[in-house]
């Protein structure tokens, strides 16, 4: 392999200078600079990023924290992240928390010992006391705890759309509402909860422990065997209403006829459902871009214009709501 | 923080012998070694990495290189290979390769130049001349380059499953042939093909040049368009399947009645299609535990029984196929 004096030596230039050119300071004529490139380039030197980053103190890498790499809502925020991070010569470090602790913990310590140049969020913990101790920057992607640099999408009005496009042609509405440490569906839950209030429909509400697939499973078996009468399902998330779809149609209830499902996120699977998912959008690719953005500016110092950063979402209807008379 | 020093000075001990301890190398007394343990987790010390790494050559983190984060299939093998590894204390550095070439290039430097103890390729490149110049062990997943150490399963006794599946009950049967370049795609054609080959039906190939969600909804539109009498399909992945099985009902097909569809792997969503996909199971979750284990006793210079494991699949009968009738 080779080293950096036979990069020195190929570019004829002293070893000190070919250690400006790599590390980026100190004046280096730009005619010589592109010959130590060069020379790298034909020699197929890799600078050696540990050495650097021991020295520097910092890396090109990136720590991403997601809470359930199989749910197909974070795949899409990590790839939005990944693609802005590649195109500005950064890597990801990724890991998967699985929604605990210990393994979130775990990770945080792993980014800081690698000397990640900042790290990118979807924490089930935000509030936790580590993540004031980080000296890199810190962008929560999906959480929004008070004061940090944040991306999420507006969740309250989320909740209201997906309120809003049962409330009128059900009569026995369940609520799901998600995790109570997170936020994001508190947010969801509350938009909706105040549309129901001002509504002339029964409705229930079922708290979840969790988003994850097997537990929507659980709780789809459970809501039919409480709650026959149930006529219009408003999930916290995707993965849910397809468990409740499922369970409705193996119960040989007919959606959206006897049963109106609404869910949310809009991962590429609810189109493919059958029927396909009306569901609220969150523009999840854009979110992970959107973040990898603001992470970027904070660790080059650029001014920035906002730091707690809301996108908006939409109400995608496809086949497991009704059509609205105002819209026929 | 906490300095090495306030560590030696904590457990009474040299600087050398804290080190010795991080670096497990010199002799240490146990009694000595525990004393410096308790101390540096008092001090809540943590220990460089970067400088260990740099030093030992050597890391705790381990590069896991995918080919596409948004096909469930891989989170599958990722979750695997993570949990075994979390187990054995190693993390994970993760990148997606979109399916590109550049980005795998990309990715390998990256993991070569922050000294990973190892990686773990489910690549679409096996054959790159890149991996045999990686210093480190390489375990590919889902792959199987000739000679080197891989975890796979058995794709040729799949496709015949999945042949077997709908040939006695389909008499103008799709086949979808993945990726020409992968292997585990091709092995699963060939099984098919052997069997379509020997039985009493028609058959039409159609070669499909990725895995991708959004190729599948293309060609899932063609498929009809072009071989409208089609009464059978074997997809190349459960993606595909879940876009012709969409397709199919779009244009008021019957399933199974009218058409059976397969698909392959078994993702969690294809249980909660409707109908419930038929597949082929691969364990993913098993194969990327399997992937680790064997990395880890290549790092560990551990003894091998088998450097190139073959994992068994099993046909997953729901609704999208029908019963033979010697299952009646």
């Amino acid at each position: 392999m080779a080293t950096i004096k036979d990069v020195a030596g190929a570019a004829g230039v002293s070893v000190a200078t070919v250690s400006r050119v790599l590390n980026d300071n100190g004046y280096v004529h730009e005619e010589t600079r592109t010959r130590v490139m060069a020379a790298m380039e034909k020699l197929n030197y890799y600078p050696n990023e540990v050495a650097r980053s021991l020295y520097k103190r910092e890396s090109r890498l990136i720590g991403l924290l997601l809470p359930d790499i199989t749910n197909p809502f974070f795949p899409q925020l990590a790839r939005g992240a990944e693609d802005e991070l590649n195109r500005e010569g950064y890597r990801l470090i990724f890991g998967n928390s699985d929604e605990e602790l210990n393994k979130e913990l775990e990770y945080l310590q792993t980014f800081k010992q690698n000397h990640v140049a900042g790290i990118i969020a979807a924490t089930n913990y935000p509030h936790l006391e580590e993540y004031s101790g980080i000296d890199q920057p810190v962008v929560f992607l999906d959480r929004t705890p008070e004061g940090a640099p944040s991306v999420s999408s507006d969740g309250h009005t989320g909740g209201k759309l997906a309120a809003e496009a049962i409330v009128h042609r059900s009569k026995h509405i369940t609520l799901l509402k998600g995790p109570a440490h997170l936020p994001t569906a508190q947010d969801r839950f509350h938009g909706a909860l105040e549309v129901l209030q001002q509504a002339d429909v029964d409705f229930q509400i079922i708290e979840t422990a969790s988003f994850s697939f097997k537990d929507a499973q659980a709780l789809a078996k459970e809501l039919f065997a409480i709650y026959p009468e149930t006529d219009g399902i408003i999930a916290s998330n995707d993965i849910q209403a397809a468990a409740v779809l499922h369970e409705a149609l193996r119960r040989g209830k007919k959606v959206p006829e006897d049963i109106q499902i609404i869910g949310y996120d809009d991962i590429p699977q609810s189109e493919l459902l059958f029927p396909p998912l009306s569901t609220i959008k969150q523009p999840a690719y854009d979110m992970g871009k959107e973040a990898a953005k603001l992470l970027l500016s904070i660790i080059k110092k650029q001014p920035l214009a906002e730091t707690a950063i809301q996108m908006p979402v939409m109400y995608i209807r496809r086949n497991t709501t009704r059509k609205e008379e105002k819209d026929a």
